[in-house]
């Protein structure tokens, strides 16, 4: 097969060469030749960011979706989408730097031990020292039947299995400390009498440090926990690095069912996680090997890449994962940095769309154990929502998509410095003031930013409830696109990047369908098990998206429900603190797998209900104003 | 630190060169280089093996055991006690080729199937066929409770254990098997209700293989089982790969303690072992993945090298080893080319000089179910040896040595091409005659030679009973060489590399050593549990030494007992057969681990009756001739 010349020009740096055979992708010669080009939709062509310019020679194009007709002509196409036929220079323009400021960074949650904590019961690693009798001309046993006598006669434990890499460090180390030695084991059954497995064996007491680790999509959080005394000792948070494949879990699934980019996605993350476990034990001056145990939690596609288990199903209908519950691992099964015998804990998901990640908010919001009526919500990349109480436990996903993350929005953006998180729009001259996070220049508009935006064009009549932009104002701000109608939320002068930001009237619809699906979600799913919606005594939000935003304007764009504010409360990132629970307490641990076997899951999309709720709430606040009380006042009023 | 320049002269080759500091080994040098110097004794400068030619420049020689003074003056010196402290070029003679033709490759053992065998009670290794429900948006079940619900519902079983490599390759499995899919899985316990270990998922039904592996120090005999019907299908035999590295397991347990060292013991072992496995795989057409279980004896130093376990315990006193009984393993875990998921369960042993070639020996020779007083001895490189019966059993180790397998004796050899595996002495000429394995000329003198020549030497009175020569003979044979006083056996003419090949009073003295040893370990073994030698009724002798020796000789040097031959029974590899029962039938798995505990082992090293018998045992056939009558009948006649 010919091979062609491609040659990457990059910003600042010298040029770049590979040889690729004729049919290759641009990507993929990028790929070869060390190149980073980002790719948000996973290679599908959908999200644009991956132009990069031909300067001589040409690609085959398949889709030119999100150029224009002028992009083309001035040479740009969509990497993922150009093959190769021939020598071609591609210019490829500086990428996007994720910045490292992340919103879960800028408050450390303030932890409480839960109260009575005891690691002699409730913990499952555990720590012993041990005496065992010197070998003798007399008494020949071999180095394992007197750790194992020791086990028995000094901690009544009956059965001790072990791993062969531990085996084989056992007999130097009785031999150094003089056969006193500190073991740590794992007991899975409360009751000591049963069978432990061996973790380490040590000179001297070691500390026991654990962790608590939630995968999400966008976000992965670390916290470090003393499994003594039960405190987070440390916590850090990182854009989870399988971002630069694909920026929801669709996207990297494809990517992931490549031709072995399972393992590619698997070790992205690692990185991340591995990154995050060294950054925690810095700032607690703690060893790596002094962790013992990691409990994990994610929606149920992050947990299978990160166990490189093909994902593919989850995708596809009837949407069916390989597995929910996982078996225990230990750290060298995954590759995490930590003692090596550590026990992985992969806390069980409930169906392919709602995961650990919700079983573990579950636990930590207590809904499960409470006699009112709970609506729990995780709007994160997805949206997971659990309806229930101690009784009865249902659930369901929407695909609600990234556009509150800021994805699928021209000027949208994450929730980092220079994005726009509130805005206000005069009613009288349509002219909008904001907050910038970092009080610099604007690049964007973030998720709470967005709600806010919508909230106040709609209020101020800039929208209609249909989300028509009116054309009739008396304000440069409506106008007419590139890609249709649009509002001006900052003037070209006034950002850092000197283009207008603006919000489309395609952004305005993808917003819409966003929030409708949500609130169809939780709407259908009272619906579904006869309860009224107006019942709900509490509605309680998790996820880092829920951390920030305006209840009222939230309310006004119909994204919640119109109840007394008092009812909802925001949680933070419930997933990583159920996943502490069930790190530190057993029998914590016990109830989140009863939490999963409880859960009913729904699936909507087999559902025309679904379809009908998602409708009428495509509109402002939603086509039955009744519905939203509070909100037809204030519009009354203005 | 100053770095030197080494050049190897090798035979017919280009110069090898290699840059190293001061204080480096020439052996290490070598290695580093990637040129072959053999170390039969492990590097201790005993065996003289490794003796190469400075041609230029010097080494410091830290020893010069087994070499003659014209040897040094002419540039001889030990490679594993040289050390570089200048340039220098060395010349490296040919290397001695290790033959592959085995003394156990000669008789393909006709191993019968045990009576009554039946695989769905006896044999851990399992499979079923089952037929799984399919997912639908009504049943979004995932993958693997789907595959743990149809074990349940179609074989009965509750609990199933995988691997997350095993768990990765599921999903595409059932879907490209359209849900109905074959199951490998190992249950421990005899009642299927129990927890099973899932070893494969296939789409048609697989054979089942087996592997019954013995590790010899010397020799490693595989033998590939069909686990339906039982039958032996291919049997293979080979060195053992760590004979480079030492010739005995004092040696290798010393090479093995060097530093990384275990690592690359481990590694020859396995190349043995997976080439075996390559053997009886191409001879009985079947496919390494379905292997689905090996069973290993070995003696413990054979066990804890496979393992890479440190084994430096075993060689110094108290003499322990790390363990004897080893946890179940998987193929992955030791690097066996089999399935990956293939059980491997190293059988158990009782002491660090008594293993699991002897319980599984124990096993396959029946005594330990039998009334008859049964006295079991082993003699491969060390000599092991078991006394009893069903109600009791016995065991201790003496350290005889490999003189008999041809190691510490001048021309002495294994037993392959070339060497002379018995000999005659006309008592009245001290002529010999001899016949040579393979027909042609001799190349040296193999154990059951030794033996033979022992006795005609002593017999025909070229030898007195003290072991010493008789230089008063009319004999140009008994003369007195570089070594001292010696016999030849065969002159320079008739041999194939041109040498005499000699009996030295040196060699003499090491095989009455060794078989003194022997002796020595069994009439202690019974003295010390009060019962007579001559009241043992079996005397059966394992190991593939004891196959080819002629009894009557082996009498008359005082090696065995002087008691009627057809008490005498020679098994062959005892420890390859008990390993095959063992990996057949869990029952005598079971009986294989009462065995191990049931045996007592007594420290002959620890008891000063051991060296007064040894010491009686030095002369031929033994001090107290009264021991030995028909010996006294056959001096008197001749």
């Amino acid at each position: 097969m010919a091979e062609h010349l491609v040659t990457f020009n990059l910003d600042g740096a010298q040029p770049v060469t590979v040889h690729v055979p004729t049919g290759t992708l641009l990507t993929e010669a990028a790929q070869r030749a060390g190149v980073e080009i980002t790719q948000p939709c996973g290679g599908q062509g959908r999200c644009g960011r991956c132009a990069v310019q031909i300067t001589s020679g040409d690609v085959r194009r398949r889709s030119t979706l999100r150029l224009t007709a002028d992009d083309v002509a001035a040479g740009y196409t969509l990497a993922c989408q150009s093959v190769v036929e021939g020598d071609v220079s591609v210019t490829v323009p500086p990428q996007e730097k994720i910045e490292r400021r992340l919103t879960t960074d800028r408050v450390v949650a303030d932890v409480q031990v839960p109260a009575g904590y005891d690691p002699k019961t409730a913990q499952t690693i555990q720590r012993v020292a041990l005496t065992l009798t010197q070998p003798s001309m007399d008494d020949q046993t071999d180095d394992w039947s007197r750790l194992t006598t020791a086990f028995r006669q000094q901690a009544g434990i009956d059965q001790v299995s072990v791993s062969l890499p531990l085996l084989r460090r056992i007999g130097p180390i009785l031999r150094d400390g003089d056969w006193n030695i500190s073991a740590v084991y794992e007991s899975a059954i409360s009751n000591q009498q049963s069978a432990i497995r061996l973790i380490d064996v040590r000179l001297d007491e070691p500390s026991l440090f654990g962790l608590a680790i939630d995968i999400g999509t966008t976000t992965v959080s670390c916290w470090l926990v003393d499994l003594i005394s039960g405190q987070v000792v440390a916590q850090a948070a990182e854009y989870n690095d399988q971002i630069k494949r694909g920026e929801d879990v669709i996207s990297r699934i494809i990517y992931a069912s490549k031709n072995g980019s399972g393992f590619e996605m698997q070790s992205l993350v690692l990185e991340t996680i591995n990154f995050l476990i060294k950054n925690v034990c810095d700032k607690a001056k703690a060893e790596p090997k002094d962790i013992f145990k990691a409990t994990i939690a994610g929606n149920s596609t992050m947990v299978h890449l990160l166990l490189n288990i093909p994902a593919a199903s989850i995708r596809l209908a009837p949407f069916v994962t390989a597995i929910n519950h996982v078996p225990l691992l230990t750290a060298t099964d995954l590759g995490l940095n930590i003692n090596p015998e550590a026990t992985i804990d992969c806390l069980p998901g409930v169906a392919s769309y709602v995961g650990a990640d919700i079983t573990a908010g579950v636990l930590s919001s207590g809904m499960e154990d409470s006699e009112q009526l709970t609506l729990f919500m995780d709007v994160g990349t997805n949206g997971e929502i659990v309806l229930g109480n101690r009784d009865w436990l249902v659930t369901c996903a929407c695909s609600a998509g990234p556009a509150f993350e800021g994805a699928g929005v021209v000027n949208g953006m994450r929730a980092t410095r220079g994005a726009i998180e509130e805005v206000w729009i005069n009613s009288e001259t349509y002219e909008p003031s904001y907050r910038v996070i970092g009080n610099t220049k604007p690049r964007g508009i973030c998720g709470s930013g967005l709600i806010s935006l919508l909230s106040e064009m709609f209020i101020t009549g800039v929208l209609d409830k249909g989300g028509n932009l009116n054309t009739h104002l008396e304000s440069p701000r409506v106008r007419s696109g590139e890609h249709g109608l649009e509002y001006v939320v900052a003037w070209a002068n006034e950002t850092w990047h000197g283009h207008d930001i603006v919000m489309t009237h395609v952004d305005v619809d993808n917003l819409l369908r966003a929030k409708a699906a949500i609130y169809a979600g939780y709407s259908v799913l009272a619906d579904r098990v006869g309860v009224p919606l107006e019942s709900v005594e509490r509605f309680l939000i998790g996820g880092s998206f829920g951390k920030y935003i305006n209840v009222e304007k939230a309310v006004q764009i119909g994204l919640l429900p119109d109840m007394p504010w008092d009812q909802f409360a925001f949680l933070g990132n419930t997933s990583v603190k159920g996943t502490y629970l069930a790190l530190l307490d057993r029998a914590q641990r016990d109830r989140l797998s009863e939490i999963a076997s409880r859960m009913t899951y729904i699936e909507l999309s087999a559902d025309n209900t679904f379809y009908d709720a998602f409708t009428s709430a495509l509109f402002l606040p939603h086509t039955d104003l009744a519905k939203f009380p509070s909100v037809e006042a204030t519009l009354s009023k203005s």
